[in-house]
C-alpha cells in the first residue's frame, strides 16, 4: 500500500515545467553565461531584479533575489532582530520561521488566525506592548498552514494600522498567485505603499521549488546594509537558477504555466473538498481556500491530531498535526498539492474511517 | 584607461566552459528534472554526493553539497563553535572566514604562514592553550591569500599532530586541483584518514563560480546533526546547478576542462612572474606558487601596501593589501587569475613605477 501524503506541501510532479526549464537553462547560459557563471551578483541576477522591480513597482535596488525565500527571511531577521526582540507571528503559522525565531532567542507574540486571517484587533493590542515589535511576520494569502486568507476589510485595516504606527512587517506571499477562483486581493505591501511593509515571495509554487529562487523587497537602506551580510553568507546566490527563471519569464512562459498549475491544483482541492463532504460531513470542520496548497481540518472537540496521525500512518495516509504549527491539538494541515485527485479521494476515505472509529484507550 | 585588477580572485571569463555547461544544464533537467526541480535533497543532489563520496573514498552520507563552500563553512562553524570558542586560523588567511569568525564572537588564534605553509610548531604550541580549539581552519594548498603550500614534511607532521590530539580541522581546498606543475601533495584529509579532519572544496575554480556548488566532507554524525540546520537555512540547496555539475562530470568533461583551465592560469602566472622579475627584481620579494590564483608580494621594509593601492588606483591597477587578510603592512595579494597575460604585463609595469617612486609624504 502506497502512503498517500497530505503532509508534503510541495507541488505534484506534473506541475513542474521540466522541458521548458531545460530549454531555458540552456538558452540562459548561451545568452549570458559569463555573468551567470561568475561571482558578483550579490543581491541576485540583475535582469531578474529588474523584472521583479518592475512587477512590483519598485526600484530594482530594493529587490534581493535569494536561494529560496527562507534565506531572505534569515537576512531580514538578522538585520531587524536582536536577542530578546519581540516578533509578532500568526498562530498557527509556517513551522520553519517559528523554529528559526525560537532559536534566535526572540519573544514570539502570537496573533490568532481565523478563516478571515489574522485578528487585527489582537495585532493592535500587541502593538501596545513594549519593546515595540521588531516586525510582524504574516502570510496573508492562502496561509501556511491554514489556507486562510486575510479578508479585504481586515487587509485595509491592517495596512492602515501598520502605516500609522510605522510598524515593520514582513508579508510572505508564496501562494498569492496560485488562486483558483475569486478576486485577487491587493497585498499589504501594495495597500501600505511598501514603506514599512516588506514583501517576500518565490518561484517555488509558480515554476519549481528545486530552483530555489526566492526574493524579498525591502527598503533601499536595508538592501544596501544587507549586501555585505549576503556576500559573507554565500558570496553570490546560485545564478544559473535565477538566469533560467528570467529566461522563462522573458519567453512569456510564466502566465501560461501558472494557468496550467492553477488547473492542476484546483482539481486537487476540489477532490479533497468533495471527499471531505462525502466522508466527514458532520464529523469534522474544514475551510474552503480559493487557492494555495492547504486546507485546515478541525476534528471534533477533544480530538487529537497527533494520535490520529499515528493511526493514519498504519493505513497509509499522512498529514501534519496542527500543534506543529502552534495550532490546537484537534487541528491538522491537509496539503492537497502533491498527490493526485484519485489518491486524495482514497486518502480522505482512509482518514475518515479513523476519525469515525474510536481512538484506542 | 581600463583598470587592471589583481584584486579579483575570480577566473578569467575564458576559463568558464559556457557552451558545455549550457548543454549539461539542459540534459540534466531532461534526465532528472522531477528530482532536480523539487524539494527534498537537503544535503545535496544525491548522484553528486555519490560521485564525491567515491572520489574521496567516503560514504556519500558524509558529503554535504552546499550553495558554495562558504555556506559549508557556516554550517561547520555553527555546529562546532559556541560564543567564546577558540579557533585556529592561518595568518594571513582568506578574509571572509576571518570576518565571519570575528563576528561569531570567537577568539582567533593566528598561526603564521611562510612559504612552506602553516608553522606546525606554532600549531602545536597553540594546542596546549585552553579551552581546546573548536577547530583549525587551514587552506594548505595554494593558500588564499599567499599562494603558499604546506610542504610534504609539514603536512605529514600536522596530520600526525591532529590525529594524536583528536583535534578537529577544516581543510579548505578550493585550489588544490588547479596545479600547473610539480607533484600533487596528499591532502591533510587523506593523511589523517578523515576522522577529525573535515574537507571542503568546490567547483568554483574547476568549473565555474556562479554555479555555487561547494561541498564538505564531515564525520557521519555531524552530517546527520546538520540536516535539520541545513533545512532550516534554505530547505534544499539550488539543485539545477548541482545536477548540471553532475552531468558535466558524468560526460567526462571535468578533466579536459581542468587541463584547459590550468593552461590558461599557468600562462597568467608565468606572465606575472616574468613581469615581476623584469620590473621589480631587487625592489620587492614574491613567491612562485605552482598553482592557484594568487601570489604574495612583499614590499621593501617600511613599505605600505594600502598607501601603494591608493596611488595604484590612480594609474589603473588594483590589488588587495595584505592587512585585509591579517598580513603585514608591506604585503599584498596579487591575483593573476582574472586578467589576460598582456594586461598582467602592463599592470605589473604600472605597479613597479609606483614602487620605485617615493611615496608622497
Amino acid at each position: 500500500m502506497t502512503t498517500i501524503s497530505f503532509a508534503r506541501g510541495i507541488p505534484a510532479p506534473e506541475c513542474l515545467p521540466v522541458a521548458d526549464l531545460a530549454d531555458c537553462a540552456k538558452a540562459a547560459l548561451e545568452r549570458d553565461g559569463s555573468v551567470a557563471l561568475s561571482y558578483g551578483s550579490t543581491l541576485g541576477y540583475a535582469p531578474l531584479r529588474e523584472w521583479l522591480g518592475e512587477q512590483h513597482g519598485v526600484d530594482p535596488t530594493r529587490v534581493l533575489v535569494t536561494n529560496g525565500s527562507l534565506q531572505a527571511f534569515h537576512f531580514v531577521l538578522d538585520a531587524l532582530v536582536g536577542n530578546g526582540s519581540r516578533v509578532l507571528v500568526e498562530r498557527p503559522t509556517y513551522d520553519r520561521p517559528r523554529k528559526i525565531l525560537n532559536s534566535a532567542g526572540v519573544e514570539l507574540v502570537e496573533i490568532p488566525v481565523d478563516d478571515d486571517g489574522l485578528d487585527v484587533d489582537a495585532v493592535e493590542l500587541a502593538l501596545e506592548g513594549r519593546p515595540a515589535p521588531a516586525f510582524l511576520y504574516t502570510i496573508p494569502t492562502f496561509q501556511n498552514p491554514t489556507g486562510s486568507t486575510l479578508s479585504a476589510v481586515r487587509r485595509r485595516r491592517l495596512a492602515e494600522l501598520v502605516r500609522s504606527r510605522r510598524q515593520p512587517v514582513l508579508e510572505d506571499d508564496p501562494y498569492g498567485l496560485v488562486r483558483f477562483e475569486g478576486e485577487p486581493l491587493p497585498s499589504l505591501f501594495e495597500l501600505e505603499g511598501g514603506t514599512d511593509v516588506m514583501y517576500s515571495s518565490s518561484f517555488s509554487k509558480t515554476i519549481a521549488p528545486g530552483l530555489r529562487v526566492g526574493y524579498a523587497i525591502v527598503p533601499e537602506a536595508l538592501a544596501s546594509e544587507l549586501e555585505e551580510h549576503v556576500a559573507s553568507t554565500y558570496i553570490t546566490p546560485a545564478l544559473l537558477s535565477q538566469a533560467t527563471v528570467y529566461e522563462f519569464l522573458r519567453r512569456g512562459l510564466f502566465e501560461p504555466n501558472l494557468e496550467r498549475v492553477r488547473g492542476l491544483l484546483k482539481a486537487r482541492r476540489d477532490a479533497m473538498l468533495e471527499a471531505l463532504d462525502r466522508e466527514l460531513a458532520g464529523e469534522a470542520r474544514w475551510n474552503h481556500p480559493e487557492g494555495g496548497y492547504f486546507l485546515w481540518l478541525e476534528l471534533p472537540e477533544g480530538g487529537d491530531a497527533s494520535e490520529l496521525l499515528a493511526r493514519a500512518r498504519d493505513v497509509g495516509v499522512t498529514f501534519v498535526p496542527g500543534p506543529d504549527f502552534g495550532g490546537p491539538p484537534a487541528s491538522a494541515r491537509l496539503a492537497f498539492s502533491f498527490v493526485s485527485p484519485a489518491e486524495i479521494d482514497e486518502g480522505v476515505r482512509r482518514l475518515a474511517r479513523l476519525v469515525a472509529a474510536p481512538a484506542p484507550v
